[in-house]
């Protein structure tokens, strides 16, 4: 249930790394958060629950923002029956792992630019118009290194982010005039994050995450504090990119 | 018809700009040209023609390359019919002129990756393995301004080309250590090209070109022998990524 | 006079913008202020007694940090005498205006590389190996959109400044993995500083901060607020490179 | 000795790599070549002796461009000896091999930015007027990766390159729209040029080489041809930067 008053905070891409943390961490701030993941009803009832207790709000749903209306109605929805979206984070990743060309096939990179491209857009459409409405607003987008350089396997990462970077600058160049904070958040480095790189590597994600050391891994709650700072300039100063790793990672440039 | 024993050059997007010029420069240059393009049979046919009348050799045919199987079929068909592809340009277009997000549809946005990003990745599906088997060949690949950064009127279009430049960086990586060269072509100006600026500018295609000046519009057939410089580079000096733009033209990181 | 106990934070380049805001916001997060500036005691003393009133600790000095010696000598005696360097920011600017080749001399081009790049490397040469000793610390670098663009008005500042981010990036790439942030904060739009910009536009700054509107500048307090952020963010979520610009101005790359 | 009417190509930096091997192609072209470099006056007689043997002039001179006047007097001379400068090529390189900032002294440092920036500069202040005044003229600049990203042995060497660049796009700024074509030609790999990889390398050259494989170095005259290429482009259609590495090379952004 929503808090009348609260300003609306609404992730779309909500799984048990960044998504869920940013709830977390915009509820603590005074927002009611609202959830939406693919799956895992219990899992985001937990998320919710932890807000809650923590005496904060959060509201949830499952959505498959793959499908086309699923974004648009949830936008609709939360603006209807909660409040003004005061902040968006798109945190939908597209990383399929490393493929060949010939171990990419063409319904696979077109689900990469669904997600990754195609789903910012189609949230840009409904959103901006109300955001820019109210002459206020933030959205945040999460990004990864595939979005600065291509690699051998990252075909269909890489096409995805390299299209979601340039629509966040096509976004930023048209709505930061009107006053609303489009900010392109490059992850350039591991995050541990159960639901995506834990899903990804499995049973070798606990040996991973050991070889990686000490804070060698980014801590979702970490990169939520980060977020909610960007989220938080004055409009006099805003971040528009920035890039986050942990200590012991290479830049994407470097090798 | 072709000529045996001649390398193929195939393009794809053979308007009477970019295309056009670099079937011309090709067949110069010894290849077989094949020329595919959307539409107007009659003006291809007379680039065959001019082609011909200079003692060179081309064929061309018409093809909707968002269509789903086409440019499969045509490089099938070239590589039974007329011969091994020894070089192809990848050569469509995705700029819908200037466009706010509100006048972008949905339908736009998407035909922009299935023409911007899809359509190269298509390509390179069919014909990597090949070129791959031979262990030698080029990809070519026009690229324009949107590909470096988005504007606020180039939603659609940034999103198309930043994905395509990722994906040349990602075929690059993967392609290049076996012989098979991939290069990024950055048009960052106006290129005098009936077929595409002509028909965006339509009545002010000639005042437009007016107002540029002397050499203040990018001759394509300059720009070929450029293209054809860089196919024509030994493998042990290739360049990836390559800027053009007119002397008198800002470049995109300038204002 | 320094607080036995507290974490010392270096500012090179305190003027009345960017250092002494960030002098301010590290005092109030508990930090000694050691302030370097070049001129002006009387306005360094205010931002000193400005700090003490507040509850916070700082301490000054005037320096010409073109001189060679002058930056070595401020931090081993801010060590001996005040505590380890926990943090430093270096904050000397290198712009001198819109200047043609023709316009700038020799010895302004050579001064645009001492204070914009070599400045930064002597800091490194004397502050990393304390640093790296001790496992731990920050170093902040303030830079400036000719980083990441050259312009025909800015031969010296752009050449120092990109000098300064590829510094930036080698230090970052030695020393985070040994647990020491560095980062490199981009500075893309017009600072409300006095003693910068101030200076430079003289009669012309209130008309040229009238026509900016509200928010058209910077609040260098603002600013503040993210160096501060960026430095505190724990050592598995680091930024090493991010951009701030008001929200009414144009990203470098976009014209 | 000069030969009247023909162009002259200007090499500063005419080692056993890319600076001689351009003398070569340009002379082969129709130009005067005058090649000038630090020592070894026998090896710098064998090109001009070689270039002479093909039917092409060359002139060359020994000159310590660190050293302030020497690029002016060379510019000053030729123009009034030889012919006015059409084309020159800045090939100083500022390579001192893998170095940590403990390893790089400030003279050091100091005398990388000389070479790799300040250098450029003092060419552009004598030569770009010439230029401008004759409307046209083009300078080429070889670069390295070092000028888009900073590596942890390459503080020196990046700090250099970076300010090479930003003045290249500071310079083409200015005098491209005056018809003087400046371009950054970013070497992104290893030349097999005896004179600076060969001498870095000393004893270990050869094992080098075969450890690289066939086509694995780019050899510097195949780099001439793409050199001598953007030389020639038509005033509509200019490259400013373009990068060249062998096809089993990564690029600078992969790893």
């Amino acid at each position: 249930m929503s808090v009348p008053g609260k300003p609306v905070f609404l992730v779309i891409g909500a799984g048990a790394g960044i998504g869920a943390n940013c709830a977390v961490r915009f509820a603590a701030g005074g927002y009611h958060s609202v959830m939406a993941r693919r799956s895992d009803k219990e899992g985001l009832q937990r998320w919710i629950d932890h807000i809650e207790d923590a005496g904060g709000s959060a509201t949830g749903t499952l959505m498959n923002a793959a499908e086309d209306g699923s974004i648009e109605a949830l936008v609709e929805q939360t603006e209807a029956e909660i409040g003004p979206i005061e902040c968006a984070l798109y945190n939908l990743g597209a990383q399929i792992g490393d493929r060949r060309l010939e171990d990419t096939p063409h319904k696979t990179f077109e689900l990469g630019w669904r997600l990754g491209t195609y789903g910012l857009f189609r949230l840009a459409k409904v959103l901006m118009p109300k955001m820019q409405e109210r002459g206020k607003g933030t959205l945040l987008v999460t990004s990864a290194t595939s979005a600065m350089r291509g690699n051998a396997g990252q075909h269909s990462h890489a096409a995805a982010m390299g299209g979601r970077r340039m629509l966040c600058q096509s976004l930023n160049a048209q709505y930061a005039p009107l006053g609303i904070h489009v900010a392109h958040i490059l992850i350039d480095g591991p995050v541990d994050a159960p639901d995506t790189l834990g899903k990804i590597l499995a049973d070798k994600y606990a040996e991973y995450k050991s070889t990686r050391g000490p804070d060698g891994m980014m801590d979702p709650a970490a990169l939520a504090d980060t977020y909610y700072h960007v989220a938080h300039q004055p409009k006099n100063a805003w971040t528009h990119e920035l890039d986050l790793r942990p200590y012991n990672d290479r830049a994407w440039w470097n090798h």
